[in-house]
């Protein structure tokens, strides 16, 4: 089969590679619907994460459900799934607790930029659809496996309230469904930190009610102006660097709460600041299983439209350009057809 | 009036002072029914945080209302009152949201070992009782100025539920008052990290479950053997170190919750880690003022005796004793009767 491979900073390359199989009896193997790119990859494709050895990439899928290993039983051939970037076991203490990024057995997904996946922990990390959706859900559904989860985790972690006020610091494509998920929980006023014009338009549509263009202490002066000197009751730091998290910091109310879903690059936080505040501080790498049932409810009830934020799509063989896109900004979000 | 004053390092005097008199429209006097040593007055007391002029010492106290400023209208004379170590309005956006220590007219409260004492702010402030309690209460009564309501909020802020576990780093007042607090709010299991006999035993008085007394990376393998490698659901940070801090972080399973209620002297937060393990991370200076009426009734009801912490009860005049006594950690805490 043909994936996408990164050699090094900014060299994507679509190579044959061994289609995978079954390792362990827990595995399945899927065969995608779509597949994307997400900001994360971004972190390595631009160097920033070091790269030593030709990687697979790409970590976000739905698909049909072509073979299991014999202890799966709850999964079977032919089911539509979706499942996490990250596989847990569904049934550890961490993962009952609905954390499970952090499960015990947790094993990163990788290589999802093919047209085939290995799946570990397959009862435990997939979800099956009763029926197979309709083709023009799939972006919807695909966008459920990693950004839409973050954006929905970055408005739970941040405890989004019905009539509350919420701002969004980022406007990629976890910027944006963070957005749509704290409208979804009922915000009044949601405000969003962009000076991209599509990601604007885009980010109205989801729900936002404010848009702030200015940046660092001036983008923090008219948050603050437009919450009557108060600040935020929940801010969502979609990001990832010390910047965004110091304008989210400054940002938040008194007591208000702070999330953080872009694995952070460098940010040193002072305990002094977040102390004298009262910030409520919570985030990590999304448990996106936990929200996968609710989540697949609200597509297929068409109550959200996460798949919007894809406003590329490429045949997997043209996966570099898909990159240098969303790289250049020129694109929000890639979607990459595989089947 | 007696007064003490901090002139440097460990030279704490008790010393002839003017008597408070009404400044501001919006003051209470009120002649204090006794006053203590807080574990905050050893930081400068220590020479940690610089002392460049005479300093007026205490900030705990309880007592009977003398004087109001014409702006008054709540508080009368002749009343018995509590409030909170920093002085608020109880009207402002932040105050509204229960975040007193952070309101927009905050004012510390300043020279409190002492028999009369100035409050800012007296209509926010003060919290009065229906009648003047009996003698042995005032004990009780005078902890929820600050140290039991800073245990409190360290048990609310790491959201304790019933049948949770709890860990509490710090057997200090605060420390001890916070498994008192983690016990009324329904934890099953609570784990205290102490070394000392006479604390363990209040510990154990006040619901204390298990007692660790090994610290460091030790003290974290064993609350980690305690909870079957899982963690605790919440822990309390009482001290402020970033020993204590570590500890805390590293005890607290992955989603739990960790609170901190000492000031923070040079704590650095690593993003990392509070991010992979999806610590809930909120504390702050605690606001005394949201819990005091719940914790008066508790206390007037007798389900709580957080005056237990009192160890050692001086006249004012051996103030100096009293902050010896805590420094060398004979005593827990100083009671100083002033009338």
């Amino acid at each position: 089969m043909r994936a996408a491979v990164l050699y090094g900073p900014r060299d994507i390359r679509v190579e044959e590679r061994a289609q995978p199989a079954i390792i362990q009896p827990t595995d399945a193997i899927i065969t995608l619907s779509a597949t994307c790119i997400c900001g994360t990859d971004l972190w390595p494709y631009r160097g920033v994460s070091p790269v030593t050895e030709p990687t697979p990439m790409g970590h976000e899928y739905c698909g049909i459900v072509e073979e299991v290993g014999r202890a799966v039983t709850s999964i079977k051939p032919g089911q539509f799934v979706i499942g996490s970037f990250f596989a847990s076991d569904n049934s550890c203490p961490h993962c009952r607790a609905g954390y499970h990024t952090s499960c015990r057995q947790k094993e990163p997904v990788r290589g999802a930029q093919a047209p085939v996946l290995r799946i570990p922990l397959a009862d435990g990390t997939l979800v099956a659809t009763a029926h197979v959706p309709p083709r023009e859900m799939i972006p919807s559904l695909l966008a459920l496996s990693d950004v839409m989860g973050t954006g929905w985790f970055a408005a739970d972690a941040a405890t989004v309230r019905r009539g509350g006020t919420v701002a969004v610091v980022g406007d990629g494509a976890v910027g944006l469904l963070a957005v749509l998920s704290a409208r979804q929980m009922g915000a009044e006023r949601i405000i969003v930190m962009s000076r991209h014009a599509p990601r604007q338009k885009l980010a109205r549509e989801f729900g936002a009610t404010d848009i702030v263009s200015e940046r660092g202490d001036e983008g923090v002066a008219r948050i603050l102006e437009l919450t009557k000197g108060v600040g935020v009751d929940a801010v969502l730091e979609c990001v990832g660097t010390q910047e965004s998290m110091m304008q989210a910091i400054h940002a938040t109310r008194p007591g208000g709460s702070l999330s953080y879903v872009g694995v952070p690059h460098g940010v040193a936080l002072n305990a002094d600041e977040l102390f004298f505040k009262h910030v409520r501080l919570h985030g990590g790498p999304a448990p996106v299983r936990r929200f996968l049932p609710e989540l697949i409810d609200l597509v297929l009830y068409e109550k959200i439209n996460p798949g919007k934020v894809f406003d590329l799509t490429l045949p997997l063989d043209q996966a570099a350009e898909g990159y240098r896109a969303m790289d250049e900004r020129r694109a929000i979000k890639t979607l990459l057809s595989v089947n």
